[in-house]
């Protein structure tokens, strides 16, 4: 059975559209669901998973989490250049993980613990932009659980926080 | 005082040196001496501290540190892809950190204890060449230490520890 030409070109749209889902999808990471998180309306950058590393850490008990700092091209050249205030435009990915022990890497290392990233917590960013976000230094803070913005009780914690870092906000030093 | 045109010549050849140089080192975080690693014969791949995150995790006492692993674009398509065996080309790097405490992050979270990193312990490179590193599954090693590669003794232990590894001699695994 042959479609009509119409029908064939509109299938061939959808399965084009379909591609492109998959392949975002695959290289942002976390499903992303559009929406903003409040007070400062950040949504989820697009390409977030790809930028590079600024450095690393974790969080004990009770968090327990491997946590990762990842920079847009602003935020790398800022650290990079040890540039402070960092310079509107600059976005600060945090990526956590729940931080589990790897038995494969533990028969390996022997007595030596070794702690991995399990599976995805969440997911915070902060951006620079000194006018729209003036009322609290200059930045704005979004974090998101499985996509989904958190509430607003959890963003109203934002900046309190971000207050007590020395360096323009930001507790994160770039790790060579 | 003007120069001879030939000698204004050599300067700006010079100047122009230096400036890549910088560049390259800013971009690389380690200095490299371009010396090749032991039986493997690796040297630091140019550009690895500008690849994307694989995961990251840490290693308890006595080692305490903070790593992350990279990969080259073949590595990070087929860690996404769940493609196994890694093909040719594949080049994962792990970076490796002191674990520290910081005083900034303790006093804005309380009673939550927090390790970041620290100054940069050691490097590591594999690089999958099937062809040239059949004798070790595929795989080539390398450790670095201050842009250095590390004794014959350490990379002599590297490939009876990857091949306890399950997927394709490689510990890490792509978090999202």
């Amino acid at each position: 059975m042959r479609y009509p030409k119409r029908l064939t070109r509109v299938l061939r749209a959808g399965m084009v559209l379909i591609a492109l889902t998959l392949i975002d999808a695959s290289a942002a990471g976390e499903k992303v669901d559009g929406v903003a998180a409040p007070i400062y309306g950040i949504k989820i950058p697009e390409g977030y998973r790809d930028w590079r590393v600024i450095s690393a850490g974790n969080v004990g008990a009770p968090v327990n989490d491997v946590r990762v700092k990842l920079g847009n091209d602003i935020a790398i050249k800022a650290f990079r250049d040890d540039k402070l205030p960092f310079p509107d435009g600059t976005i600060i990915a945090r990526l956590a993980y729940k931080q589990i022990t790897s038995q494969e890497n533990n028969k390996a290392l022997g007595r030596v613990p070794s702690f991995v990233a399990g599976p995805a917590t969440n997911l915070e960013f902060m951006i620079k932009d000194s006018k729209k976000y003036a009322a609290s230094g200059g930045w704005g803070f979004g974090q998101f659980t499985n996509g989904k913005p958190d509430s607003e009780t959890v963003h109203k914690a934002c900046f309190g926080c971000h207050a007590l870092a020395s360096r323009d906000f930001v507790f994160t030093h770039y790790s060579p």
